[in-house]
């Protein structure tokens, strides 16, 4: 059986899972405060070209968005994110656990548009009543999105300054942000994204560690106590070295690079060849997350020798599936599921 | 100048303020523990019909709506509206300041549509990843809607019937039903909304009270300690007597039907002679709220003489306004504001 | 039967009462926008001798300490408090209901002591796992206590010293400040309480109004989006202009100082009958509460003629009591209750 | 330098980090769904000797402290816990930002007594107000304390007990039950506490593994919905196999109860070598954690050698310290110690 059902199937990449291993017996300070979290945030902030950032390190996606979200939200404030992001729908209510409201705005192709934005914006201001309305204050976006999609360089710029001239933090989800910068068709780079966005995090979990989210905050009196915010929110692990070591490891001889472009090398053969044969795109993703529209007894076929995430709900004749490569997929699984296409 | 803002812009029905000034050296004691607040309840659950219900007076709709909700969701569960709902928009987030997500439906004319209702139940449950999505754990309408539009008999019927199935509390915002109630073209009563939902209020502050509102439990067991968390949710009120005894006023001698009948007579003749002088209904409402849509030249010249709300944001040409009625709105009012349009 | 449970067992004063009725049928625009409102929080500010602060008018108690603990905290900090503190026992956990902690410090009296307070802060980050513990983010007092003892201007300087040299907002529950000032030896007056808290509240409820807490921020900037905050706390009545006239009337002519004035002298009298008749005092007050420890045959016996409240749970011989008075106890009720203490 | 600082110093037990590196290509679903965290529930359960209940595995304590208890409780209910019980103090308020009020009763050497639990329940339904309070809807205690200290067979047996009386569950924090099963003088076997706890978790974070609690819930309708309040509080691991492979190995072949055993005898040749020097007892703990006091002289000559905690704040003359052993402390370490004290 073959597996493509997403990128955190696999543990750690074998460098990884070996310096976890090679350290095991050291004996380090708890929560982060150790000689590895130290040179990991040094790298991370080195990689992204920053002077004077932070960076956190939390487990999980999830309790890393909803920390993040409660940080940078005062108690009347919501959180604006596309209707087909993360937060607003695959998270268990984990941002409205903390008290806020996401506020959603259409989107196209997982992408939240600056020009929705900036009239939303507008709108909400030049309604009367909008001291009854939650207050938009941050902006919450995923790069790739959770469609697989980027946004260019010019779309987050012009995301980035709506946000400054409005005075409202804007926060990428990065949790694939490696596959993202390892694209073939991105003009986004990493120091990019740390100059315009003002909190964003460097996904590990999908992308080579076992688990843990790199938080950047490029300005950090934003998000003036953090600590013991992770802390309440069930993000503070205890032996914190465990990330340190594991983040370390990914920013050392371009690891992080290297991985991002093994997957992005699988899904585009994979996409080639599905398009090879004539099936549709749902989407045209340019990462490691890969979309198409499946005739129903293509799919039923297909299940009996891989597995992999119909998209939402079974249609009538045709169904939308997705196929994730990661750091670990095999050349030669990507070829066998090429072969059961025919 | 003429004010058709809001049906909460005068005091309380005469009955009720007289009577409020009538005991008011009375002693009894506090926080709905008194006879008035007794003698309330026993007539307002005669009015529903209700053998076995509990009723419980609160504030305001907000706090009403957000410890309701609380009291009947678990933690991991968010409650169904309408994308028009007051819950969703105008409440400043209250709902999810208590952890609960608003799982927001298509709407017509304000109006969750039981159809509507039943596919996102099952499609959620149909999705393999439900158990990370926010559970439907009880569903929001109002009756009139925010657009003043009312749900037939057949609707709150289909409606009833697809939560009952599901065993998910369905739950009326009646912050108007009295103008619901006393609508020409209604066909629901009182008695039927107690029968099919499961939770309402009666709302008394657009409605002739001063304040307050009465919460209907028709299935007790639902709210099992719903006191201290009005208590909590900073709606218990310390003088609770001043509840009972607006409510008692309101449900004695037909007090509530009465005043329901003139705010619709008054609606209904503003709305002919709107409708008359050929202006566009922005929505088609039989309730107290009326909705025309005016050229701007005719809504500047209108604001000379009354006020009334833009619903919304001033369009470019024109512009949807609301025009209210109530229990004291004066005849005179309503033909000095038709003899206005000419 | 006499009542001497508590002081909100009436309505309102007569000239507030007959202030609503009179101008029951005027329409204004709601929330607290209307004439009424601002000359009431003019009046108020005036009062307090400040000319740069902001009234906001709440609904009642519980709900005026958990808004504004709420908008002065950021996520990870808690309020300081007196363990007897009113928010610490009897509102239902409102104040953890958002998401914060109340931190108890030992009292004696019912009050925090300026040096338990610095000690407790000096300790706190002197503990090298603080970042672990949710941090000190303001300090609640309420004048009177819980046991109707009254904070001395040295007291309050000191506590608000420590405060402002660790830059911790104070803020003083005042549900029953009216009579704290109208006491006989206290030497604190409203302007005091204006220069020493940052936030601070003149309660209605207990003191003559319907209902109704004014809001007294004294640095405007520690809540600089309070009006959402009061909507999304359920907060805001709809009818805004009723707490604008009855605090307008409260600030009128001295009528706020004329009812203090009249139940402390109430208190006294019962006060002086009580220890005359040689029972002990279980806190001296000098305020509207009294509190004595009555042997239980006594207890029992005065049960048969007047109402009031047993202090906690009832003991084996003797058990504490609690008699209150306020703005509108009879002279002749008191003097019954004497007789009935032969 | 020698480190006894904590127990979560060092990565996992070898056997562990060996077994996780042999599976680290394997591809498996994610959230626990996977056979070995199936086979690793199952093990558990036998060990607790439990036919029906559930077992689910969290990432750190906090976080799965405040998930248990927001599950457990209804709105309206607080947790009752020791005054020195870890959700008390040294969790950033995750209790409370989930809404829910720790109820601190008085403790002796970290344990809650049943008479005093039992005392507490009858004295808060007594009185008259209680529906004004947090209503005490479950009670936490943790096993060994906070201060290293263990309840006996009969003690627990008296506070489940109080509670399966009063129909409030017991829950029991297992950070370091480990330890405390294996303690010399314990009589609490791990089936005892499945047999009096309605859930309890057994920690591996400071017992083992690199990372992971893992909850037992002995009456599983107490906590139906889990698995997305879970993922609500940013508790789910997505590569959920990371936890059953490592709770599998640790209870493999007795790996649990002899990294016990080696850490008790760890923890008692220190404790009989600081008594033997004269050092004083601060508590007296039969678990993997020692506290002593230190005249200061010897504090910071201990220092040069090695990293303990000081318990609190530093003494003007005397000061508690904590050395806590664990799997991985070596004998030689310890001897090193000892001659250090001479």
């Amino acid at each position: 059986m073959l597996h493509f059902d997403t990128d955190y199937m696999r543990g750690a990449h074998p460098e990884i899972i070996n310096r976890l291993a090679v350290t095991n017996l050291e004996q380090t300070v708890g929560y982060g405060q150790d000689d590895y979290t130290r040179r990991a945030e040094q790298r991370i902030l080195e990689a992204c070209g920053l002077d004077e950032g932070r960076v956190h390190f939390l487990v999980g996606g999830t309790q890393t968005n909803s920390t993040v979200i409660d940080g940078l939200l005062r108690p009347h404030e919501g959180v604006v994110a596309a209707e087909t992001g993360h937060i607003n729908i695959h998270e268990s209510g984990a941002v409205e656990a903390t008290g806020h409201k996401v506020l959603v705005l259409p989107s196209k192709n997982g992408k939240l548009d600056a020009c929705t934005l900036e009239k939303y914006l507008t709108d909400f201001y030049a309604d009367a009543t909008y001291e009854h309305m939650v207050a938009p204050g941050m902006v919450y976006i995923s790069h790739p999105t959770e469609l697989g999609t980027l946004y260019s360089l010019a779309e987050l710029q012009a995301l980035s300054k709506v946000c400054r001239e409005r005075n409202i933090p804007l926060f990428m989800d990065g949790a694939r942000l490696l596959y993202g910068l390892a694209a073939e068709d991105t003009d986004v780079t990493l120091r990019d994204i740390a100059r315009l966005c003002d909190v964003f995090y460097i996904g590990g979990t999908k992308a080579g560690t076992l688990f843990g989210e790199a938080v950047v905050v490029t300005r950090p009196h934003l998000l003036p106590h953090f600590f013991p915010l992770i802390k309440q929110h069930g993000a503070l692990l205890a032996k914190g070295r465990l990330l340190g070591i594991q983040f370390e490891t990914l920013f050392e001889n371009g690891l992080y690079a290297e991985i991002g472009k093994h997957a992005i090398r699988m899904a585009m053969k994979l996409k080639r060849a599905f398009v090879a044969k004539g099936y549709r795109l749902y989407v045209d993703s340019s990462t490691n997350q890969q979309f198409f529209v499946l005739p129903n007894a293509d799919l039923d076929r297909l299940q009996q020798v891989a597995t992999f995430e119909v998209w939402g709900i079974r249609g009538e004749t045709e169904t939308p599936v997705r196929f994730v490569t990661d750091w670990g997929t095999r050349e030669e699984d990507v070829d066998a599921l090429i072969a059961a296409l025919e």
